[in-house]
């Protein structure tokens, strides 16, 4: 397996953007479009966890934009072979530090997240 | 891409049993064997983030046992093709609601954790 080829480096770079743009706007149509299609899709956020992609939608739909708020830190983004890539990023909201993990996987409708976690830290 | 074909998800579920039973008992060195050994790797925990594989070996060979005492709930595991699979577990330590994501390849050296996300619902 190769990791961090540089395509496929850069391609999940672009989607990783994508999330971040949707995110900054609360573009939900997109938020929900780069989420995994299924019922074993899973975001665990800050205060709840989350399963099937009409729980991810619905919780979203219900929510005011809050994440459009976080100062981004550290970012690091590792690609195994060419369907499989991690993003982590440290954040800071409020005054909190917080990480937000995705597995993000090229499924034959493109790159998908199928499992994502948000949390403060401690 | 094949979606939990059942000989890779029986083989996930025995990797991950292996490690939930070395938190039990706190063998760290099978620990940090299931984590890739490479400073790509990273386990953000409910205090700390922890980049690379020695970053996560030194804060454990510190730390007390403090994960033995917690109580599994619910278990999501997903395997993505033949080399990837996710885990997610909630779990509840002190009172309090936990949860435990990871992200597993299938390298040459075998089943690894690539990246590792524990935190505290806030």
């Amino acid at each position: 397996m190769q990791i961090d080829l540089p395509e496929v480096l850069a391609e999940i770079k672009r989607e990783f953007a994508r999330y971040e743009q949707a995110l900054i706007v609360n573009d939900m149509a997109t938020l929900n479009a780069l989420f995994w299609l299924d019922d074993r899709v899973l975001r665990l956020g800050t205060a709840e966890n989350l399963y099937g992609h009409a729980g991810i939608a619905g919780f979203r739909a219900a929510r005011p934009a809050a994440a459009a708020q976080r100062q981004i830190g550290r970012v690091q983004i590792t690609s195994y072979g060419r369907d499989c890539a991690h993003t982590c990023v440290e954040f800071e909201r409020d005054g909190r530090a917080g990480r937000q993990t995705q597995t993000w996987l090229r499924l034959p409708e493109g790159w998908r997240i199928v499992a994502a976690h948000v949390s403060l830290l401690s």
